[in-house]
């Protein structure tokens, strides 16, 4: 490598890591906390104001501020004050969260605890098991791992479809499953079955049980056996119960859904950059936290970052795209926050895995139009959407989907990977 | 129907209600339970005596005792006698095969309850789920309940193969996954997955609960998409993990291997005529339990039956034969006693669902070998193996593998049958 990109990735590193510890921390620390009623606030304005309008609490959001507070006590465990924070939240989202009578976490609650939506969501179910894992991991509150393992069995007992594999993804109070088109009841897709992936090698890392490498094993053969497109190597997005690719329509209890409403129509097959990139990177860490060599899935991860490097990366204007065609241009070309983030960390692990500093091309593509248009450097936070020449559409700092997740975890993830490459210890 | 064939039918109904409440209720009640230690006895030889040398408890035949005695209890409720015999084989079975670190139930204990092999094998867990759930609908003993789900939730969380389907059957202490081939780790089968689809629709009946509902579509999902052969309606009997049938060996804890040892070689495919129409009237039971039309699986049980009825009946000797080919006459010759048990059941099925009385000519020439050759009218059992034409190979009455499920069963269910195709209240 040139001295010149080496002095190059030695600045980005020290931006990222300034902006971690000075930017992402404090404003999360400053007003994350819901001081009144326990748990978290996660809607600010583009001021870094809080919404008061927007006060439900959802499994998503309040499990990623305690995975994200949980991260924060490793960073800094001599303060005190991050490892209180994600056990104030525990304590809120076991409280009001945990469905005593069925078992399992609700999708949603009032801002002060009272249940507002029972549904059972595997998305949410898979956040509260990464995030508690996390947080046993960080704080050795045993807590942490016993819920994280409870909600592990509950999946096991009622979300597997043991007739086709893979697991049901949405699924009604007492676990029934739900409705099939916008309850989606019917559907499979590569988020959740991402999302299982993620949340199980934590609570493997943590528990070191034999079942959950094997249920870790198995949600990754169903995601290469039926989410990747064999020709192209980009994931898939969404699949009928037999997993049969289908067109992708919005789905009730998700983040798109939620801006737009339901919108079935003109439904076409695409693949999301950002989750190919997600994905390569949380495969590499399976593979390393099983004790699998890290070629196992090197095949599989190159063709993922090769596609988003063809169609995905916007070499023009910086950053990456959010979904287009299995071959072909990028059509939906506005640009937001979390794609930007993970396509940081799999680009670096691109490059360590198989050294082509196209990857770092990329990499630095997508660092510099982050660094120029998404992050506010002034509150500390990255914006949520952008056009595609990164002018806002939506300022917002967080939202009922946003918090300190993907921001955090990419900032942290990347420092460890830009360390690796420069070699520091 | 003509009258002749009404007063033969009679009367095979009452020679079956004899041999029931005076043959076989008798035997066991005289003979299977262990008043030193608890639990039961099932080695019994030709002449009805104990086999003192042959004392180890296996999870199969001490759960179908439990199951047999609920039976037996629900036939003469007010005879205190078989309701406390399935108590305290259900206290023993708790005491000695319950896996207090691991939950689960081992394979084989000495007969004073000292652990003999700790091995969790699927095949085993799935009639500890039958028995229980039958003893407390039986009994009322809301432990049947508690431990047959306790065990289903097991079998959930360690046995389903989440990336292909179905579940694994063969499983080491701790739940791990068994080595291969005679190990069978790597192995599925129609007669593990044909009886999780019994202890299921018991299970359901006795708890009505949606996911033993849901679970059980998944089974008879399972078995109706990889356990068939498409062009002749039979069932195969292995295949690998992807479900792709392979030649059956002898797999370690079963019957067959531990008669015979391990013999792989000269595998061929087979179908045994037993278990397809075990299969027939499992599959109706179900739909009946699960509220389905009867004709929900109409076809595919009417296919069973006929290829049976192609190959698989002696229509010369009586009885049928235990193995072939898909496609051709029967090669494993010699008559065995389950299959004949099993196969009275699925013949008087059949004839119930198609009216045609071919089956029940089958269902004749069934049980009229039987009645000749298995039943030992003197002692109230049947003989375990005979020739083609009826000389006895192996006439013990009761072994590790031999109880009184599949005789006593298939008495009380042909009786219902034969009840309700007679007009009898």
């Amino acid at each position: 490598m040139e001295n010149a990109r080496i002095e190059k990735l030695a600045g980005i590193r020290e931006r990222i890591s300034r902006h971690f510890s000075q930017g992402i921390m404090p404003f999360w620390r400053q007003r994350g906390l819901d001081r009144e009623y326990g748990g978290y606030i996660t809607c600010f304005d583009a001021s870094g104001n809080w919404l008061p309008d927007d006060t439900d609490k959802y499994i998503v959001t309040q499990t990623r501020m305690i995975w994200g507070f949980s991260l924060f006590h490793q960073h800094q465990p001599d303060d005190p004050f991050y490892q209180e924070a994600a056990r104030q939240g525990v304590d809120f989202f076991i409280e009001h969260f945990w469905d005593t009578r069925h078992g399992g976490w609700f999708w949603k609650v009032k801002r002060d605890g009272a249940l507002s939506d029972a549904g059972k969501v595997v998305y949410g179910q898979s956040f509260a098991i990464y995030a508690l894992s996390q947080y046993y991991l960080a704080t050795g509150d045993q807590r942490g791992l016993d819920y994280a393992d409870r909600t592990f069995q509950l999946l096991q007992r009622y979300c597997v479809d043991v007739a086709r594999g893979g697991y049901y993804e949405n699924l009604e109070p007492g676990w029934r499953l739900s409705d099939g088109g916008f309850h989606a009841g019917d559907r499979k897709s590569l988020d959740i079955h991402m999302h299982l992936l993620e949340c199980f090698t934590t609570l493997y890392k943590a528990s070191n049980l034999e079942i959950h490498r094997r249920r870790l094993g198995e949600v990754i053969q169903v995601i290469l056996r039926h989410m990747i497109v064999p020709e192209r190597g980009c994931g898939r997005n969404q699949f009928d119960l037999e997993f049969n690719p289908i067109p992708p329509i919005a789905i009730r209890r998700t983040w798109n859904a939620e801006r737009k409403g339901e919108l079935a129509e003109g439904a076409v097959h695409t693949t999301s950059y950002g989750h190919n990139l997600e994905l390569a990177w949380l495969l590499l860490q399976a593979s390393d936290i099983m004790g699998e060599p890290r070629t196992t899935y090197g095949v599989v991860i190159q063709r993922l970052v090769d596609h988003t490097l063809q169609y995905g990366i916007d070499w023009v204007n910086g950053g990456l795209f959010r979904d287009g065609p299995y071959d072909g241009v990028a059509i939906v070309r506005d640009k937001e926050w979390w794609q930007h983030a993970e396509s940081l960390v799999g680009l670096l692990d691109a490059y360590i895995l198989f050294g082509n500093e196209r990857y770092l091309d990329a990499f630095e593509k997508v660092w510099e139009f982050s660094d120029r248009y998404f992050i506010n450097h002034e509150l500390g936070e990255w914006r949520t959407l952008l056009t595609e020449t990164g002018e806002p559409i939506d300022p917002g700092l967080g939202n009922p989907w946003k918090a300190c997740y993907h921001t955090g975890r990419a900032m942290s993830e990347s420092l460890k990977r830009l360390d690796y490459i420069l070699n520091r210890p």
